[in-house]
Parts: structure tokens; C-alpha cells; sequence
């Protein structure tokens, strides 16, 4: 098994993320094609000991996707961008993955211009796992693929996030949630109420709207569909929420030197509380529905979170979540049933 | 000035919302009429010392709709409620506004079925204030009260949190931000570029798109305006991840007594965070567009939290905010111009 790993683009300097590739191709016996500036991958390789043969490769590239770069104008003029030349290495089978810390619409941009969409799939799905109080995580799709959605797209998340659940996480038969502001059925905007009622015909096991809170706190289902707007509008808030209430504590301890005593005492909580939260945990989010696997970093990815994306591209390879998706889709008819 | 409490219909007992106004009364010297059962309220009343004349008195209704009560077939249904005949009182003269802790839904549609809307405002928006890192709250609507929402519909979003924050508020030329998910023209939905465009246009202070995050910690606008879903589900993720982050922390702070220890000595800091992010602080959510004023707490709201409520309510009164939106809407064009 063969993964691309994308070592431009990130807000970390390009060494963190080829250390957590050979982090990942040690740990798992794979081989990783560092996509990139050659100069500064054979220096990194060459200081890490590691020879740029076999196990580790280089595919050299001259240009770089920024993190605010437009999506689409940027995929279409920096050909030689690490993030398009290694999506098309996927293409060519040059590589069965790519993984890369970079511009999340511009990855989803290449990946639908270069690979194209999985057999009747009708939009790709930024698929991520959200930590909650029960033990495991929720699968949450779209976080920020498609702002626009219909009921069928979200049907067909929900199918691909079974098939997720199912073949790639070890979920015997998952259930499926949907992202709303209230549980009873008929709560919700339009796209929501439609697609309430073609979940409910699907044969997938559907069990109801899912609040925000309680996907937190009671993890209702395994895997939970929404539209990409209101998906990343969740994630973002998650994030900036739990981050404004760590920096008013912060605040609030600076104020008082019992506090600042308490804080000391409580490290390592505090720290239990950083490692539930983090993205390192659970490392990237695949886009699922694009012809390849393709998985996407957080921005700031360090070596560490590098490694724990690869190993989700690297489990979704060994489970053919591709094959699994067709399987899935055949004898899958258009309303769902 | 004659306020309206619905003392019925909130998750805590009508005598903790009974004495919430007698403080409102007592403190900005207002009278508060009594909507619920008569008999507690008498009781309640007599226990405290006040008579149920003049300043207090009785709107005495025999039903209750409960938080989990259809919205619009309770309010159909139940003409008794003290969520009804309150609002009633407002449309009759009898009461200048109302306020109620009860089913959000229920509210808004009886809102909008006795009141109906302010003149030309196609929309009310459920209006409230998100507390930040910055020193002042950020002003948030649609929360809730319209899942489907037009571009139309949420620029006299903006013209309603405009009016607010100058008026009620006290903020001198209030700048308005668009809740997205990307800060630059032209990210988020086929809702959010609409509106972006329209807010552009606009004389409003319009400073652009506003992401969760920032909304939180930067506190880029006075107003942000939202479609009723997705600001819903921001305030729901906010609610819901800060709890979350609370909830991790408490039970690893159960696994170490140095961390328990610590969790002593940081009491007044986590009692800081609490206030900082307390509903209480900010009382209630005003129901911005229909024609009356009517103020939702939160359905946990005890004694204090309602006479914050009221206190929303009587400023708004005291800035004859109905009156400030007609007089914004004349001479404002249909194209926001």
C-alpha cells in the first residue's frame, strides 16, 4: 500500500509532516510518497536517516495551495501544486491514497476535478469524527463539502456514512442521526423535514433528529447527516465554543493566586480534557465520495496528527471502501428504498 | 408600565417566576400582571407580602401549554393558556408587553397569530445575546424562530438588530456581520452570498461574514444576523460543547484528589466562567417583529433570569422599539436600499 501524503500547504513547516509520514510508514509497513518541495523532503529524509528508495519517495513538485487561496482558481492554475499532482498521482495509481493538511476546498475542488465522483454518488461528503461524552465518537457528514444540499445528497451521506461506520470503524449495523434544532419529527427547515421522511422509507437504520447537545452528551447514533453548511457552522462552533471557555478560565485563573494553585493541581485534568477534544485523536476527515481515497488534515496538523491521518486513508484502502460504496449502491434505488 | 408574566409552562415552579417579577417590580417600579393559575399566584403573592392590587395582579387561566406541546395546535387548542391570554393582554391594551419562559415555538406562533407582524417586517427573529471574549455580548439574530429564511427575510434581520442595538442597546452606529462559514465574499450557502450582497448594498453598517469563531473571541460586529436553523444550531453547539467541555473536565477532576483539590481552589474561576456564560446575565431572547413586545426566557429561567426578562422587556418598551422599526422601515426601499 502506497499513500501520498501532501507536505506543502499545512500551517506546520513541511519537517513535522514528513516525520509524522515516516512515523506512519514505520509504524504500519506502508510506503509514503512525499509530495512536495524535492529539496527540503531528501534533506528531512536524509537528517531522519531514512533513504528517499522503496519505503519513501519523493514526487517532486515546484508550486504550493495556500490556506486562503480560492479553491477552484487555484486548483486550475498551479498545476505543479503538491496538492494536485498528488491527487493525480491517485489517478494514475501511482498511489491508492492521498492525505494532506492543506486547503480543504481546494483538496475537495482537485479531488472532484481529478477523480470525479464514485458511481451515483451525487456530491462528496467531508466526513469527521466528533468526540463526545459517551466512549465513542460520532461520525458527523458534511462539514463543509456542499453549503447547498438536497434531501437526496443527504440520503446518500447517510448511506456512505453506514458504509463508513460499518467496514471502515467496526460499527455492527450503525444507525443514522439527523443534524436538527429540535427531536420531534417534522422539527427543522425544509431540506430537514424532507429528508426525515426519506431517511425514514430507506432501509438504513434511521433513528431520528439529533440535537446538538445531545449528540454531545447521550451520542444518539453512530452517524450523523446534515447538510455542509450547517455541518461546519456545528463543527466551527464546537471548536471556538470549547476553545472561549478554556480562555475565560484562563482569564478568571490569572486573577487569583488560589486559582493559579488550583490550575497547577488540576494539569492533568485539564490535559485529560485537551486530549478528548483533540483533533490529533481521531486525525483526518476523509471526503468520502470522490473516485480515490482522498483524507484531509486539520490546517494544523503536527507530525502526530499527520500519522493518525494516514492510518484513517491506510483503513479506508484495507476496508475497499470504494468497492464497499458500489456494492452498496447497487440494487439502491433512487428514492432510497 | 404594565408587563405580562406567563408564571406557567417554564421548567421551574411558578413561584421561583413569581417572585423574579415581584423583584422586576419592586426594582424599576413597573407593574406586573400575573398570568397562570390563581390560586398559586394568590398564594404566592400572600406569602411574599404583596397584595395581588395595583402594582400586582391576576390573570388567572386554566391551561398550561407544556414545553413540549406543538406549537401551533396548542395554541390553537388551549385558548385558555396563560401563554395565549397573556399575549392577548398585549393586543387588548391591557399590558404593554409580555414575557414567558415557556415553549419557544408556542410563543412565536401565538405571537404571530394575535399579534401578527410589525408593519412591513416579513419575519420576526428570535434575538439574543451571545456572550464573548470581548467585553460587551454580540447581538444574534435569527435564533430560532424561522428554519427557512430568504435573503429578504435577513436583511430586515439586519434592520431589526440595527434598531436594537442603537436603541435598546445603546450602541452608536451598530455594525452587522453575516454568520458563515468562511470570512471571505463569496463562502458559505446560496442564502449566505444572497445576503452578503444584499447587507453590501444596503446603508446598513454592514462589515462582512462573521465565522463562529471569531464571533467569539473578536467579537467583529455588534449584530450578526442568521437564518433561524443555523443560528439555532450555532447556539445549540455553543450551549451543548461548553456543558461538554464542563462535563470532561468534572469527570476527570472525580479521578485524582490533587485535581480535586485544585477544582476547590479554582471555585471563584469556574464561577466566573459560569457567570460569563450564564443565560442569566442577559435575561431574555426578544421576539423582534411582531407587533408588540414580547420577550422568550430560557426554559430553565429561575427568579433572577425573569427579572432579567422583564427588564428586556421594559428597555425595549422604554425605547418604543416598535415604534424606532416603523419609523427605520419608511423610506427603507424593498431592495434594502
Amino acid at each position: 500500500m502506497r499513500i501520498v501524503l501532501d507536505v506543502m500547504g499545512g500551517d506546520r513547516p513541511p519537517i513535522e509532516l514528513i516525520q509524522g509520514g515516516i512515523a506512519a510508514a514505520e509504524r504500519w509497513g506502508i510506503d509514503i510518497l512525499f509530495a512536495g518541495d524535492e529539496r527540503i523532503i531528501r534533506d528531512v529524509l536524509s537528517q531522519e536517516k531514512v533513504a528517499p528508495v522503496g519505503r519513501f519517495d519523493v514526487l517532486p513538485c515546484t508550486q504550493v495551495i495556500q490556506m486562503d487561496d480560492p479553491p477552484v482558481r487555484s486548483v486550475r492554475e498551479k498545476q505543479d501544486a503538491s496538492l494536485v499532482r498528488g491527487i493525480e498521482a491517485v489517478r494514475d495509481g501511482a498511489a491508492d491514497g492521498f492525505v494532506s493538511p492543506g486547503n480543504t476546498g481546494a483538496v475537495a475542488a482537485a479531488s472532484l476535478l481529478i477523480l470525479g465522483r464514485t458511481a451515483r454518488i451525487p456530491r462528496p461528503a467531508l466526513t469527521t469524527s466528533i468526540p463526545t461524552l459517551a466512549d465513542a465518537p460520532v461520525t458527523l457528514l458534511d462539514v463543509g463539502a456542499n453549503s447547498d444540499c438536497t434531501s437526496d445528497h443527504l440520503l446518500h451521506f447517510a448511506l456512505m456514512g453506514t458504509t463508513y461506520a460499518r467496514d471502515v470503524l467496526g460499527r455492527v449495523d450503525p444507525s443514522v442521526g439527523l443534524l436538527n434544532i429540535g427531536t420531534e419529527p417534522g422539527k427543522g427547515n425544509r431540506l430537514a423535514t424532507e429528508t426525515y421522511e426519506l431517511l425514514s422509507k430507506s432501509p438504513l437504520h434511521f433513528v431520528g433528529n439529533v440535537e446538538p447537545h445531545q449528540l454531545l452528551f447521550e451520542r444518539p447514533a453512530d452517524v450523523v447527516v446534515s447538510d455542509g453548511f450547517s455541518g461546519n457552522i456545528f463543527l466551527k462552533t464546537l471548536e471556538g465554543g470549547t476553545s472561549a471557555f478554556n480562555g475565560i478560565l484562563k482569564r478568571s485563573i490569572r486573577q487569583s493566586l488560589a486559582a493559579k494553585i488550583g490550575a497547577l493541581l488540576m494539569r492533568s485534568a485539564f490535559s485529560a480534557v485537551r486530549e478528548a477534544l483533540s483533533y490529533r485523536r481521531y486525525g483526518g476527515a476523509p471526503l468520502l465520495g470522490v473516485d480515490g481515497v482522498v483524507v484531509i488534515g486539520h490546517g494544523r496538523s503536527d507530525a502526530e496528527a499527520i500519522t493518525s491521518a494516514i492510518d484513517v486513508a491506510r483503513r479506508e484502502i484495507e476496508a475497499d471502501l470504494l468497492g464497499r460504496f458500489r456494492a452498496a449502491l447497487e440494487g439502491w434505488k433512487t428514492d432510497g428504498s
